[in-house]
């Protein structure tokens, strides 16, 4: 029973060595250990990322919302609280392992709980007064997702984003100055031009030409005193080169310089974090006969908690792969490769290289082989190509044609049955070749797979006459590039980073949330059909029934969640943004240039960072295929393990042959490769940590 | 005599080596050297470098142009021919000393010789006919200036740029492939609207999805389709993720990572070729008598001709110190560094740590010791700051109050007399504590003191009413951002870059040159004012002197190329470039799009390579900063020397101490910065080059 505790409190460690947690949320003694593991199942951790998720999703039903979503406030009401109820719940199990002192350090969990008691009070308030007033605290709900234990990278991808504030913020300041300069010199050139409306006075000369830095009012904002003197354009042009073209690049190189610094810092943060978790776990599972090492009873003890459903025989090879001493029990610095070991998947190795329908019929057994040796042929590839290649072309060219023509439909329908009965054909055939598993295997695979149920689907769209969807099928296409290597580096970057651009995703849409709701807040009641009346934009917002001229601006507003995503993608994309700015601040007040100005130096910011990752990823992926061959990377994935038949025995696993080899395949990771380049380094941090740690708790 | 030719030639190898020429451009025979010492001389460079700048300036001149430059066809063609004749000159002294063949072989000279003819008949055509025609081949003028002995550098920065286009160019077609799908898609989706203007046909679909790339048709491109659907923002939003964020930022990562790559290679390259120019030398320095070594005798001779100004002493000096093994004379391992001790400036030492007035009157040099004490105090400088930083508040706060109040003129004239007095003052006793040597020798002084003269016209421009120019002296607060470590790393870098931005600015100059001198050509005879009748972009160019509304964009054009580099300017920072190419694409052909959208994507490359420069400076420099401590670096910089006097004595140099010794000090460039950084690699380099020559020409 005390070693049934000891198994699962080194299994928490391990878990949140695993995932990155700090030690700080571990429970503080091995009482709290039951209300720790109700919490920390993924039943919980689902139910709790499904009414985070809720709770955010309730932004389409609540007032303002598109008249569709609405829902009365007796319905969605509920629904919060019943939402923050269950997040709650979750929270005072915490305070019940954690302890009340530890839980309001913790930052992250005291912030979630202010957020938590405003909202349900807030939530009981509307429930009773059946009335919604200002509920900016809505804001607040992403903190509830990003709190979810399946946010853990989305966390890491926020913290590495925030850790590149400091250089950003410096910048920015130093921007900030030049453009107050500048201003002031505008109003000293322009203020007198009674014709020039963009320098009157001196907050008009400084939104201008923050407006200006994002090249929104370019070259209007010249214009009227262009034309009064060519020599002005000398103004702007100094401007925009200081300013757009040097420090904004500046700052982009600041942001990367921070950022490839802290690369190798949280790598060596995490190693060093799994080290020790491991370590916390020996400790518990040594006993006082067996001081310095686990043999296999606790390691499966341990294991069944860690993972309960690796089999009994996955956990002995394992111990095997890790026990490389060969004295049947592991030692320490044995043991500290347990988490890298974990995620192996291993089979016989007699299965391993058979295609799949090895165990099937014969005469099916031979049909099968020849389409996969055909499927491997060079020369079908490449047929597949062209047929690709064929299709986009005739694509392109028929849309020429009926685009000169005017006439419709613009397919013929022949042709496109032609290529999705080919595309079918192919997919269909690479399935009977290699078997789901290998065939989904490939990234590219399941690219094809996909385009080609969009294509089917295009094809029963455009039987009932909508053409737009079968152009999906064409994006085939990129498949043909992979034929160039800088394409595939290209492309492999792409997989590289599909995490991290996920997160970052996320994150922005979470940013996103917070803004839409403070936009529906300040800016949801406003009509903006034909306002700003006598101001340079009011051509934009025109909505004119009669004589059919529309301005279309007025669509850009803050009405439902839906179309204030939408107003916040354009102000992200920036280009004239100061219409929308300006609408709002004629509609509303002066000052709320500063909400859009605010976002604007948000989402610049945070796309910096993102560009840097998406170099410092490229960067890295070609400096790490320099260093390792193909060959290379195959030994390190794949990892093989002569076993015995009564060593099997032993553990209770039964096999017929005398001696087993299996082979243990991983997959690499970012961080796998990261240990690979700077294996030197990593051995130097490691060496050290255990030299001052040994001096510390293992003397 | 025969030894003056060698020493001719061996000083001709050096300098091929410093100015990393090829040796195929080496004259051919001791014969030709008389030719190409004409040519090589820094009077001729400078005429050649005049001759070409009047070849561009012409361009100011000739027909379109202001009306106030414009010059008769008589003047500026005789102008043009005499340039192209002193060009001309060269060009026939280089096909003398080459050969003929081998000139040809010399793409840059190649196509210069051709240039050259077809512009000497043209000149002469004019003339002849007094009268111009179109004259498209004056866009190739940049070539003379670019093959310019003083046009190394911006050489080695374009030979950068275009190293960098292979992995762009891939990048453009994948770029363009996904246009042209989503030109498909949005003509398939948008066509049939007849509300919607952007996508009635399938090029019109193209070019404005090509804007839509560089945002500035953004939304309004969008607002039709919008307006129907909401789900139609799906198309766009996808459009601008994959391609803008996307795919834009993966170039910039492709082209840093070719960039970074080709970085260490450069270096290499560079520095197997001063070597090698070493050895050419050297071989040509050694007799049959001494066949492993230079004498002192040689030494100078050669010397006398690489670099005429420097005193015998110096060359002693250098000759001593590459001397490592004190033999008194020089084998070719020592030869080899001449080129990094040729820039080395040497001062007794005693002489080099006393201020500039220690051999003036005594009275003078107590005040003047007094004056450097009190400027050389920590508290002084931050009073100063303190100063300047008042000086910068005070002129805010008082252009905020008349911005408010309306009221003119803005500025209170005595204080402007009392800011510009304490920075004469503090700039005349800082000339005085350290002497202009070591004043100028910070580039913070030199910033200071140019800010001062400045402020000082910016004092008369006052008196006189024109208050916008004081401004300028406020840029002396960007002093006070030096007291931050960051602010220092930055401003550090912009020194480190200069050379490397001053480069892309002439290439960006020359390249404007080229596209203006077409556009013209081109667009130079349309009057823009009231075009585009019933078109979009109508308001834009309207030019009504009754009711006063102006569009302005009729004075986006190319009357002349003044007026055509602001348009281009305009075109490169993107925002509403479109308004300007239909503007021409309206008045001239639907073709004339091309040159628009040709420039777009040139400029754009050109802009990438010039943010990855900036990035990789930056980044280079932390990295460096962080390997180098200030103290190494001035080990690095300044080199000891002890000289007996009788040693100087015999090479004609005479002294009055019996032992003195002297400090070399040089200037850290970006080669010395990196070979520094990368010296294991570096000897690896050196090494291997030695041992496969060795085999080859020294046996
Ligand atoms: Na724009
Ligand atoms: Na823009």
């Amino acid at each position: 029973k005390a070693w049934e505790l000891n198994y699962h409190e080194a299994a928490i460690y391990l878990e949140e060595g695993i995932n990155n947690d700090k030690f700080a949320s571990h429970p503080k003694s091995q009482e709290a250990l039951p209300a720790y593991l109700l919490v920390h199942n993924h039943w919980y951790y689902f139910l709790d990322f499904v009414a985070s998720l809720i709770l955010m999703l309730l932004a389409l039903t609540e007032k303002p919302a598109h008249p569709v979503l609405e829902l009365p406030i007796g319905i969605h009401g509920s629904i919060e609280l019943l939402s923050l109820m269950i997040i709650g719940a979750e929270l005072i199990m915490k305070l019940r392992w954690l302890g009340m002192k530890t839980s309001i350090s913790h930052t992250r969990t005291a912030l979630k709980g202010c957020a938590l008691f405003v909202m349900l009070i807030e939530a009981i308030v509307i429930l009773v007064r059946q009335s919604s007033h200002i509920r900016v605290t809505r804001a607040l709900r992403p903190v509830f997702i990003l709190d979810n234990h399946y946010s853990r990278r989305v966390r890491r991808y926020l913290r590495q984003v925030l850790q590149s504030l400091p250089p950003i913020l410096d910048m920015l300041v130093l921007l900030l100055f030049v453009m107050l300069l500048f201003s002031c010199l505008g109003f000293y050139l322009f203020s007198e031009h009674l014709d020039n409306p963009y320098f009157s006075t001196l907050s008009e000369s400084f939104v201008n030409l923050f407006v200006l830095l994002t090249t929104a009012n370019f070259p209007d904002v010249m214009m009227p005193a262009y034309a009064r003197s060519k020599w002005y354009a000398l103004f702007f042009v100094t401007y925009l080169i200081i300013v757009l073209y040097f420090m904004m690049n500046l700052m982009l190189a600041v942001v990367y310089a921070s950022f490839s610094s802290k690369e190798k810092e949280k790598l060596k943060k995490l190693l060093l974090h799994r080290q020790t978790a491991c370590q916390h776990a020996f400790r518990l599972l040594i006993s006082r006969k067996h001081s310095n090492s686990v043999n296999f009873k606790r390691f499966s003890g341990v294991m069944a908690f860690l993972s309960p459903t690796k089999s009994k025989r996955d956990t002995y090879l394992i111990f095997r792969l890790l026990n490389v001493s060969r004295t049947g029990v592991l030692n320490l610095s044995e043991f500290q490769h347990v988490l890298d070991a974990l995620p192996i998947v291993w089979k016989k190795k007699k299965d391993s290289c058979k295609p799949y329908f090895n165990s099937y019929p014969k005469h099916f057994r031979f049909i099968c082989n020849l389409i996969r040796k055909i499927m491997l042929w060079q020369s079908t590839q490449y047929f597949i190509y062209f047929v690709i290649l064929l299709g986009g072309i005739s694509m392109v060219i028929r849309t020429a044609v009926s685009s000169s023509n005017g006439v419709m439909p613009f397919g013929s329908m022949g042709e496109s049955i032609f290529f999705v009965a080919f595309y079918n054909l192919e997919a269909i055939l690479k399935l009977i070749a290699f078997g789901s598993k290998e065939y989904f295997r490939s990234g590219w695979n399941a690219f094809d797979f996909i385009i080609v149920v969009l294509s089917n689907i295009g094809m029963v769209l455009e039987f009932l006459g909508y053409f737009g969807f079968m152009i999906v099928r064409h994006a085939r296409l990129l498949r043909v590039f992979k034929i160039k290597k800088r394409y595939r580096d290209v492309f492999g970057t792409v997989f590289m980073l599909a995490d991290g651009l996920a997160s970052a995703a996320v994150v922005l849409t979470l940013f996103y949330y917070f803004f839409a709701v403070v936009g529906m807040e300040l800016f949801g009641g406003y009509d903006m059909k034909n306002c700003c009346k006598n101001s340079s934009i009011q051509d934009n917002y025109v909505y004119d029934n009669v004589t059919d001229t529309y301005g279309y601006y007025y669509l850009n507003n803050f009405e439902n969640i839906i179309t204030s995503y939408v107003t916040l993608f354009e102000l992200m994309v920036v280009n004239n943004w100061y219409i929308i700015m300006k609408g709002f601040a004629y509609v509303a007040t002066e000052w709320s240039q500063i909400y859009f100005m605010s976002f604007y130096i948000i989402t610049m910011v945070f796309l910096n960072v993102v560009v840097v990752s998406v170099i410092d990823g490229f960067i890295f992926r070609i400096q790490y295929k320099s260093t390792m061959s193909k060959e290379e990377e195959e030994k390190l994935t794949s990892q093989e393990l002569v076993v015995t038949k009564s060593e099997l025995h032993s553990v209770g696993v039964s096999e017929d042959e005398d001696s087993i080899t299996y082979i243990g395949c991983s997959h690499l990771t970012r961080n796998v490769r990261q240990s690979i380049m700077y294996h030197t380094e990593i051995e130097d941090w490691l060496k050290n940590s255990t030299t001052t740690q040994n001096g510390n708790s293992f003397s």
